[in-house]
């Protein structure tokens, strides 16, 4: 029987991301209300991990996001979301005006908190800010309109998901959490 | 005898100042750790102001503050420090270099709450982001080298103290939960 492992999420395609990746586990999704805190993304995963842990008591992780600046030091980083609600895309693009360097790190943090060990893995997609690119229907999820990784010409909200999902930072941050409970 | 009340702070000089203000009452300094939440000013000081009740189980208030820049609706806001701690003063003067607007409003938010009310007092100082000028010793406080208050023509590190704490956000808070608490 495979072994059970809680994702804290409410966000069904989440769900279903991890499901795809984490193969020889059976992921069950559990809703609870854990606190945005602020800090590093290192800290912040950790915390609610643990939080998460307190309340569901068994092996369970959480998942943060974040686009951080290169010409700002990392900035907005996991505050993106309060920054994108005040500003919208155009105004992301516009507070670059002042910075030569456009480029940016797109993260997923995800913590994992099992009781014993609390443990942060961080998955990264480099790419830069650009003009705001969709399909033409409307804003895209988040910031994917603004947001271009490297090697390709379109935006995350141009990608196809199937591209987006193989180079993405989530991806990769559960390709670390997978190598980590097999042991690899 | 004074009723006393609690103000969950690290910090000597705003005991001092609370002390100054809340004069019908005696302030009794707690140290208590308390999350760094993400949210709105209100949302989080009310959250604050909670999570310290129920620790100390008695009158108490936390404060927070903030510097809201107009061009950027409101941001960095309360995550003004991180923003400092990755991109320094002048970093900070040019995240606004693509914006004709550089006002700002300085503004500190008290959570009280007494396990039956939970209140929010915000107090605002409006005034403008300008280049770094300090007295020439450091940095000063925060990101006081590089507001001007309305009115004045240096920023909140060159005026004197006095001055300074007339008009401060800070002060008017203060003076917004003496008022609520002597039922004004």
């Amino acid at each position: 029987m495979a072994k059970r492992i809680y994702f804290a999420t409410g966000n069904q395609d989440k769900i279903k991301e991890a499901r795809e990746i984490l193969t020889e586990y059976d992921v069950e999704q559990i809703k609870i209300d854990l606190p945005e805190l602020q800090g590093t993304p290192e800290e912040v995963a950790a915390e609610k991990a643990r939080l998460a842990y307190g309340k569901v008591k068994k092996p369970v992780f959480v998942d943060d996001t974040g686009l951080a600046f290169h010409a700002l030091n990392g900035m907005p980083g996991i505050y993106i979301k309060h920054f994108l609600h005040a500003l919208g895309h155009d105004g992301l693009v516009k507070l670059l005006k002042g910075f030569k360097d456009k480029g940016a790190t797109a993260f997923a943090s995800i913590g994992y908190c099992d009781g014993k060990t609390t443990k942060v893995f961080i998955g990264r997609c480099e790419g830069k800010i650009v003009k705001k690119q969709d399909k033409g229907f409307g804003f895209g999820f988040g910031w994917d309109p603004i947001f271009s990784p490297n090697g390709y010409k379109g935006t995350f909200a141009t990608l196809n998901s199937e591209i987006k999902n193989s180079i993405s930072h989530r991806k990769r941050a559960l390709d670390m959490l997978h190598d980590f409970l097999l042991g690899k």
